[in-house]
């Protein structure tokens, strides 16, 4: 398996440890030094692991459960640095009227004592957007 | 110049062509390839410098001027491959009434024939979050 198959299999078991609000695979997805960041849809960036962590832990907490529909998926591996960038399909799971929303996500992984470790997870909610309304908007 | 000087040098250009609604340097920056992705706040990715090109485009049209601020910038650089995280604060200027927006950034760079060039722009609006609501909202 080369590095960019590693690479894929990671950011998928990254996917699944969010679906399944596993904070132990959650935290050997991760890198743990100073510098990881995450940023989840609509949020400021959590710095470091300690914030990282604490960022998950609320969100599993919620209790609300997501599933994920990878979209788009492109990957790239540069030496011992990796990025995958794809579309986030997000489906609530469980209720009657199931409600789905987009976010757009780069994901970078360093390769680390043997395999990808994920360094930054940004997430963007993608709105609708009207034909000419470019955002950068004020209001 | 070390290659992570290089490096903020290269992110500061970009925020630079930004705010001058600059086409020539923002086509420098860029690496022109089929796998650079431009995220603009709200927006789903532009895939392919085609397409990366013609949001800056349709940006710069709009004739906004806007002015950068960055905050808790963070570099790393592992060979060949370049992540600057960031806070922009925006500004638009020239208006009476200033309004700000807070953006998260996450910015790629491959260096390409002696040079850093963007392969990924990621932004972001940061929402104003109250205590206890952690995203990934439906509504």
């Amino acid at each position: 398996m080369d590095t960019l198959e590693l690479l894929l299999m990671q950011n998928a078991r990254f996917y699944e440890a969010f679906e399944q609000a596993d904070m132990d695979t959650m935290t050997a997805v991760w890198s743990h030094d100073a510098q990881v960041r995450c940023i989840h849809p609509g949020w400021g960036a959590a710095t470091g692991w300690e914030s990282v962590r604490k960022s998950w832990e609320s969100i599993f907490s919620g209790g609300t459960a997501l599933r994920f529909s990878l979209r788009n998926v492109d990957a790239r591996v540069c030496g011992t640095f990796g990025v995958v960038s794809l579309l986030e399909e997000i489906v609530l799971a469980g209720e009657v009227v199931q409600q789905s929303i987009q976010a757009a996500a780069t994901n970078l992984f360093a390769f680390e004592a043997g395999e990808w470790r994920m360094i930054v997870h940004h997430s963007s909610p993608v709105m609708t957007v009207e034909e000419g309304d470019l955002g950068y908007r004020f209001n």
